[in-house]
């Protein structure tokens, strides 16, 4: 069996200085740092979502403050809300939950927030920033799901410079900003989508596979080599439900068909399981993007 | 001996079109387009840039203004000048001629021309509205250099779509546009840079090589096998000097050495010449993108 990189484990490790950190900042501001959350509509998998932050929140000793809005609220409504956030001293970072209804254009939304607020790193300005940035360290706040990526690999003490890289998926909020950072990791990057002609081709000359793609299964036994790092960044439900539709006892996988995968693998080999891979440290990172705000 | 992919001819061929283009938007809005250039201090290499854009306005029928400041200008003057433009009707696009002198923060700068305006495709609204953009055709405007080698490898009609791009060089300005401009045209696109340890192996692994780096003879015969690709967006001064100082008879050389590259590219592989090869492109998508500016 391959090395399983557990999201749990490191998190729960890298917990323990978060929350050092941020008992410092709340002492020195003097107050608890805040997370300001807009949710809009009722997606069960959004509330979902926030609840996993606002439980985490709560373990940190940060405050949420969520603003609901309904399905049909108005953009501008939206955006004044945010402009208000913005300028309210005791609000740390704001997050907006996506997606958004069709009405609203998400990016005239979230380039309301402040930069210095943008925990989730999404605006247009930080979007520039990162894709620029020198290398991970130097830059503040990382697109939550990338920068929990780099922590896992960090902490599981996988160096990919110098690496041959494969990324397969290149959505704005997730492929594209592993892209960037691997990259600034020092990774020699391989972005595979819908159009590349021979994806085993692709991910056997890796030597490290990161998948953000969201169909189980995508990859498997084929797609691997022993000694391989696998991180499956990932989400579906098992059975073939919509993520945003309410199901009892959902079964969520990756896109990695782990069974099969970690056989070929082997014992050099290391894959991060779908859950308790990549989903936690994508929670532990919107934190630690929170606390860098406060410190900046 | 490998086709030379010629920017002159491509250029030329294509002027045409731009040309008739241009015209037609000329007589729908009652005058000539016109570009503004914001040029701080003297550099002599940001001047023959400026005087390349000037000779090619005159001969398309646009309208340059040049709009000079002293390199001890103050930034807020400058973005003034540009909120200036942004609201002037007869102004169609703008670029701010880089480099900029060290106290002038360029984002700040670049990020003051509306978006309606920004040509160069550079400010931040442009870097996050490009990298999210579905394919390449349904976006405007691109970075002038990463559109000049799409429109050069369209009009060799070089297909990518499914084959493998190496992509040496990642900076802001060009290596990373490019990447995204041709991972959107379907190439599976790989990023190498001064960290990549092995570029021999990734160069050979390619079946197109787009270098953008400004190291002479970066890519030797050793880089290329028979048949590809090779795209050289590289510029430094064959004799070692700095772009930025007066050199009477400069020799201009990309990152290829050409003549032994094409010695093993052979019959069936291509190169772009430097000069005269992406740098006419690149003159011509800015002119491109332009019309597109007017025509939205």
């Amino acid at each position: 069996m391959p090395i399983i990189l557990s999201g749990k484990v490191a998190r729960d490790e890298l917990k323990r200085s978060l929350v050092a950190k941020i008992r410092a900042l709340q002492e020195k501001q003097g107050s608890p740092l805040c997370l300001a959350i807009i949710q809009v509509g009722d997606r069960p998998d959004s509330t979902a979502y926030i609840d996993a932050k606002k439980r985490f929140a709560a373990e940190i000793g940060v405050t949420v403050r969520l603003v609901h809005f309904q399905e049909s609220v108005k953009q501008e409504d939206v955006i004044a809300e945010i402009k208000k956030l913005d300028q309210e001293k005791e609000v740390t970072g704001i997050i907006v939950q996506l997606p958004l209804p069709a009405h609203i254009d998400k990016h005239a939304v979230i380039d309301a927030i402040d930069p210095g607020k943008d925990i989730d790193g999404i605006s247009s300005a930080s979007v520039r920033r990162w894709s620029a940035a020198d290398d991970v360290e130097s830059y503040r706040p990382w697109p939550a799901t990338a920068y929990g990526v780099y922590q896992l690999l960090q902490f599981y003490k996988i160096d990919v410079q110098g690496k041959r890289v494969c990324i397969i998926g290149r959505s704005e909020l997730v492929g594209a900003p592993i892209a960037a950072i691997v990259g600034k990791m020092g990774g020699v990057v391989t972005v595979c989508h819908s159009k590349t002609v021979d994806l085993v081709k692709e991910t056997l000359a890796a030597d490290v596979i990161i998948t953000a793609v969201g169909k189980p299964a995508l990859i498997t036994a084929q797609h691997v080599r022993s000694g391989q790092v696998v991180i499956d960044v990932g989400l579906s439900d098992a059975s073939g439900g919509k993520l945003d539709e309410e199901v009892p006892r959902r079964k969520l996988v990756g896109d990695v068909d782990f069974e099969k995968a970690s056989v070929v693998l082997g014992e050099k080999g290391a894959i991060s399981p779908v859950p308790g891979g990549v989903g936690p440290m994508t929670v532990l990172a919107l934190f630690d993007n929170l606390a860098d705000c406060a410190r900046i």
